[in-house]
């Protein structure tokens, strides 16, 4: 009877903490992490940036009508459109808006902008899963703004 | 003992057969829904079309760098843009592919073409929630190839 009861109840607690609908910090701690993305950008650490992308080949990244597939072709894809630090200009995120898909995934809408000699912007929406404990990026799909 | 060891085990069974992970029907599921939105477009039939959609303010849906949020806002952006049945063309769906984001959360990745005077295509990710028994799309980010 004990062991049972301590079960349950830690099942109980588990999901009234919101293991079952993601932790009300979840969303700060991915809005942290997409500031950190682009204050590595801005020192031109393309390296540092793809750290929130998911190391897999399973990565996906959709933009233009197109899907880029890995971790690595979409840093090869960064690393082309954006060969020096003129052109990758200063990234600024805005309008985070996150709303969990359960305890470990979770999805988020935003805004870019690219403050540069010809200025960009544009939205993006990011599908995140919690691997191994930690918030990854496994889907974006980006798009750009008609130049005015 | 009983009434625990009955609860345990329904939980048990409720985990192994994926109620935690969504069930291996879930993808047909939403690819039956997309196959039928494309039939209702292609009949004309717009309102069908958006059945799919969550018929929520929240719906949110971005293309071209921006956002519609709201269900009736996405048909109105819909019926502007593709005034007759002409500019509508005949839509197919393709390459769909589905991975569940928890029990009730999924993301679908697929390409889209209308074929027409001026042919179009592109892709799109969909996130979809169970909301109610019936899988919604909560979210669309859609992008136009550009034109060859």
């Amino acid at each position: 009877m004990v062991r049972w009861s301590a079960v349950w109840i830690s099942t109980l607690i588990a999901l009234s903490t919101g293991d079952r609908w993601g932790h009300a910090e979840d969303p700060d701690t991915l809005h942290a992490s997409l500031n950190q993305q682009a204050e590595a950008w801005n020192r031109g650490d393309l390296d540092a940036f793809m750290e929130a992308y998911w190391k897999s080949p399973k990565l996906t990244f959709s933009s233009g009508g197109e899907t880029t597939r890995g971790w690595n072709e979409t840093l090869e894809r960064y690393r082309k459109r954006y060969p020096d630090r003129e052109i990758m200009g200063k990234l600024t995120f805005s309008a985070l808006e996150t709303q969990m898909l359960g305890s470990d995934a979770a999805l988020t809408l935003g805004r870019w902008e690219l403050d540069r000699k010809e200025p960009a912007r544009g939205n993006f929406s990011l599908v995140w899963r919690k691997i191994e404990g930690t918030w990854r990026i496994v889907h974006d799909h980006s798009s750009s703004s008609k130049t005015p």
